[in-house]
């Protein structure tokens, strides 16, 4: 029997019959069929609070790759305090929702049309590159705006730990360190409106440690690039990362230890920061763990003295729960019978999805109570990089239904 | 450095400006956008009778999953003798280009709706479970429709050498070899039209040798199976599995030499055997290499002593390519500079998608002659597995365009 990760707070106490957003599991299945995504906004909303109590003088942003639901966002936007879109398709999203001054753009190879429509908007571009630089500026004239934009930062650092580093190294996203500054006068004597810094060293992360480590050493650097720069920013992004526990042994991100921490750099921070705003972006960690995605058996099949549950729902739905989207070793997410949670495991048997490939794995060799063809099956952690970041079209099987209450 | 995979034999020999389908690449970005697939019917065509000359006795199914387009399927159809589908899109799609009765309906976790759907329309529905087949038998009874059905085994054999096995082990695809007679028995008794066997041993192999032995194995297997149900099938599909080369040191597979060795085989078959006809389902080997996606440089730049060129695709189109999808070491698939095919390599650079995330790598320290925003970059083998295997939702960049010439 293999491990699986553990079921969120909300969820892990539940007995029998799964309770999501006050509702029964398969009064859920029963309204939208399966697969069905639930996604339950007073989670989110807890997460919030909890992050407000931990870094009070900190602007929260939701970065909506995690999550571009429109429902969603019509729940998430007067939470936060503002938006990090990643293309003109979330741009269109975003700006029906949030001010543009409350909304960034980051993302490597904007498109001019990008680029234009986030200038016309009056977006924050965050630039990656000084060609890029050079577009918005060459656009901006074109189109008689002045573009706001800050400087994304390679920085000369990693977040230790996190699932996917983007600090530290060669990289396609931001301006290295050493010429970030530069690129800020550029910006400046062009009579841009320059908004500051965007500095995201990694993703994932359940270190504290880690965490603050990578948060100060970006204070240090937004300081020493500002007082290079000669100017002082009015935002310093410090970018995201904070992780949610998928998999056996991880443990939930301890989020106070990081507002404390981050709290006391801030304290002492450089004087050019004195009148700054900081501003953290997180997608998954706000949205994740509200997020349960209900399939039903279709089948039940022994081979090879093996047990088989085979679901209608799969990795053209949730790539990444089936261990297929920039993993190296396969783990289980949690799982759970969602009429009989809580129970006692029975028996060992792998949860796979409906598509002829041997990747259609949703639970391998996981420990359950027992279930049958009808019965439904919960995946945990289903809110963020589900049906966005998954293949839909794979096979031609329908779209799983998304709904937020 | 690192390798690249070999370009297809259509391209290989191509200088200065690339050629899809008589029309150089910036003609076809020109007219329909980038990031685009072109994908050239004349190379699907001659694949086809490269196999038609191989195995003269043997029936040529296609496998839609590998590229249900239906400007491909328009293509392809009149060329096979059969469809294989897996789910009721797909089934859908099909029976638009082809008579019922030459399609068969594979796929573990098959709802009742799909299972009604194909009995209806008379499509051969390859049953993979015990529980599959009695659902079937109770809707074919329900809506008052004898079923086709065949019987897919679990073969007690794997192929070897192949990039996924799918048989000798434990598996939610098919029934247990041992158990496959006994079922057929029950289908018969039952009052269906059994139509034979359906066993698939794995995909993607290179090695003729494997495939010679696997199909060698699967008759005498499907041969032992007749003679224990007491039955001769109509038809042994004998799956597909054949290969392309993506990566470095790959070696195409000899398809001549699989031909001969199953000829030899079939020569010899057994008695119970001697009606029956025999198809082999090809997806990938048929449509990869016609393929041909082709992606923008959008930025150009230098981040810790390393060049990036940053192009308007990535793996929102192209998952495989970037190396996500169910692969353990990320290799580098064929790529060109569209305008500078066969030109001397003058530098090394990895291509980027422009997602936020350093997953989105279609090209990691690949040597290329010099490119600039503007070019156009090539990624070969795009005809099989691109855009419907791919999220094209992540991150809300817009599909590709899908052209077939």
């Amino acid at each position: 029997m293999k491990p699986m990760g553990p079921l969120p707070p909300e969820f892990a106490d539940q007995r029998d019959v799964l309770v999501i957003a006050g509702r029964e599991a398969p009064a859920w299945a029963e309204d939208h069929g399966t697969p069905v995504f639930v996604i339950d906004r007073a989670i989110v909303a807890a997460r919030v609070a909890r992050f407000r109590t931990a870094f009070p003088n900190v602007d929260l942003h939701y970065a909506i790759k995690a999550n571009p639901l429109p429902a969603l966002l019509d729940a998430v936007a007067p939470l936060v305090d503002g938006l990090d879109v990643a293309s003109g398709g979330e741009l269109e999203r975003a700006v029906r929702v949030k001010p543009a001054d409350a909304i960034s753009f980051a993302g490597p190879g904007k498109r001019d049309a990008e680029l234009a429509a986030a200038i016309r908007s009056g977006v924050i571009l965050n630039l990656e590159s000084e060609g890029e630089a050079a577009r918005a500026l060459s656009l901006g004239q074109a189109i008689g705006v002045r573009p706001r934009v800050a400087v994304r930062v390679n920085p000369d650092l990693e977040l230790r730990g996190s699932g996917m580093r983007m600090g530290g190294r060669p990289s396609p996203f931001g301006v290295d360190a050493d010429r970030a500054a530069a690129l800020v006068r550029v910006l400046v004597a062009a009579g841009a409106d320059w908004r500051g810094f965007h500095v995201y060293a990694g993703s994932q992360a359940l270190s504290a440690d880690a965490l603050i480590e990578a948060q100060a050493a970006t204070l240090a650097l937004t300081a020493c690039l500002s007082e290079e720069a000669g100017a002082a920013p009015p935002l310093v992004n410090l970018g995201g990362g904070f992780g949610v526990p998928y998999f056996s042994g991880d443990v939930a991100l301890d989020v106070e230890a990081v507002g404390e921490g981050l709290a006391g750099a801030l304290a002492s921070r450089p004087a050019v920061l004195a009148d700054t705003r900081f501003a953290i972006e997180l997608g998954r960690w706000l949205v994740a763990e509200a997020g349960v995605y209900l399939t039903r058996v279709v089948d039940r099949k022994r081979s090879g003295g093996e047990t088989f549950l085979i679901v209608d729902g799969g990795l053209h739905h949730q790539l990444a729960a089936t261990g297929n989207f920039g993993t190296v070793v396969r783990r289980n997410y949690p799982l759970a019978v969602a009429t009989r949670i809580g129970s006692e495991t029975v028996e060992e048997v792998s949860v796979v999805g409906p598509l002829c490939t041997p990747l259609d794995r949703l639970g391998d060799h996981v420990g359950l109570p027992h279930a049958e063809p009808g019965d439904l099956i919960a995946v945990f952690l289903a809110g963020a990089y589900g049906a966005t970041a998954s293949p839909t079209a794979f096979l031609g099987h329908p779209a799983a239904a998304e709904v937020v209450a």
